[in-house]
């Protein structure tokens, strides 16, 4: 006990390596993948603003093995998961969504992900997708961010249009454009060169792969973003809520490939 | 020159096999894989109806290496591609769609297929999707329809949800529902249980793979759907004009996993 005690309070000072996070992507994906396009449980929990939300056996297991592995590498860490809400207290919190795209998941449509991250005293500092169907990995470590396939590693960098007509806009369903914000985000279409939708979290891990350049969210929960914020900003993005806060709360969330882009949409948006 | 007419005129009573369409595919996916999400020009040519409509160095190349394929093959039948229209007569023609989902190939969404479809004095006969960043194929021969991946391959069946208020329908993008059918297409929204948005071709394979239950493509031309009506009908699904006619010519098109989940979009959209 007093050597666990010991231990733990050296591991607080620093952050968990990459090797971890992809640890926690492997247990999720061995949850997740067996289940994707197999035939599975789906409930029905019904949530603010959602007429639909299915959670599968996927998700439940998903969180559950990733949140064993915590618990026994680092036990005075907190968690927030979509499925069990928020374990423990204290600097280190963990934010999980299993299956971020509990829709596309069970449409079969590849572009929904595991998002793991870590906040230290409420700031985004790690963050992991991973997307196995794919066989891909998104990920930020304090290095810098970077995705991985067939064994190969590429660093993550948005990319610069220069300019709202040339952009490329994502958001994952235009019904979730509520009232307030539905002035703002046709002004916004009508401004920038493509919108796109239904990509989900992947379509965030393309914004840090410099493919997308702007997204919209309107309704975010905390485990639908964390994990991304830092991927996107070590990618050289730009993550905030509508309100230009810190996005790390969830809420209605604008993510940039630039800083000029950024300012750009809210201005439209507002 | 002889040789190669009494050839043709033997092969025109068969239809060309499956290993055939593989063969195609592989031909695109060597012209398509190496420009996804490689910096590659994007052309803008306007189309009705469309804002944007990239034009992508794959879907040429692709298209040229898979017209020079049949030709070699196949030289009296007839070939319609998306870039380079309509060359050739007669009852047998190609219809080609190098890249479907030319907007998400550039986003890096991998929903993007190249579509590879045969005719016989206009019915659709075989069809070839191929999505190579996820190393899937769908098809339909005379047998069934199939789809393949790591070497497995498997047979396509659409499912049975039973009724329209536990169906999944798909649309690629809500902007390209005119004026026409908004109503309909609202009150077919309200009737579902949940409807998805951006998922092109690859959405019509997962009705397909018994993932997703009804679509509707308010303006189709006939290289978007070609390949798919094989591979959908064959797997159990219904594949007809918004006026019950066949698809072939596009349109505006509605798929459905079952006769009688048609019958009831139709009433409803109409």
């Amino acid at each position: 006990m007093r050597e666990g005690r010991h231990l733990t309070r050296v591991q607080v000072m620093t952050l968990p390596d990459a090797a971890f996070l992809h640890r926690l992507a492997d247990l999720a994906d061995a949850e997740t993948m067996p289940r994707y396009r197999a035939d599975i449980a789906v409930d029905n929990k019904p949530k603010e603003g959602y007429t639909f939300d299915p959670v599968t056996e996927a998700d439940r297991a998903a969180e559950a093995a990733i949140r064993a592995e915590i618990s026994a590498h680092f036990p005075d860490h907190a968690i927030l998961g979509e499925e069990l809400g928020l374990t423990g207290s204290g600097r280190f919190r963990w934010v999980l969504d299993p299956v971020d795209g509990t829709r596309p998941f069970i449409c079969g449509l590849p572009v929904w992900g595991t998002l793991i991250g870590l906040t230290v005293d409420g700031r985004a500092e790690l963050g992991m997708m991973s997307q196995p169907f794919t066989r891909e990995r998104f990920w930020a470590d304090r290095e810098g961010a970077w995705t991985q396939r067939d064994g190969i590693r590429r660093q993550l960098t948005t990319r610069d249009v220069g300019s709202l007509d040339r952009a490329i806009l994502h958001t994952t369903s235009p019904e979730q454009i509520g009232e307030g914000l539905a002035n703002g985000f046709e002004r916004l279409k009508a401004a920038v060169r493509m919108t796109r939708y239904g990509g989900e979290c992947y379509a965030m891990a393309m914004i840090a792969a410099g493919r997308i350049d702007l997204a919209i969210e309107p309704s975010l929960q905390p485990y639908d973003i964390v994990a991304l914020i830092p991927i996107i900003k070590r990618a050289g993005g730009i993550v905030t809520r509508l309100d230009g806060g810190p996005a790390e709360e969830g809420g209605a969330v604008v993510v940039a490939a630039t800083s000029a882009l950024h300012a750009e949409a809210l201005r439209i948006l507002i």
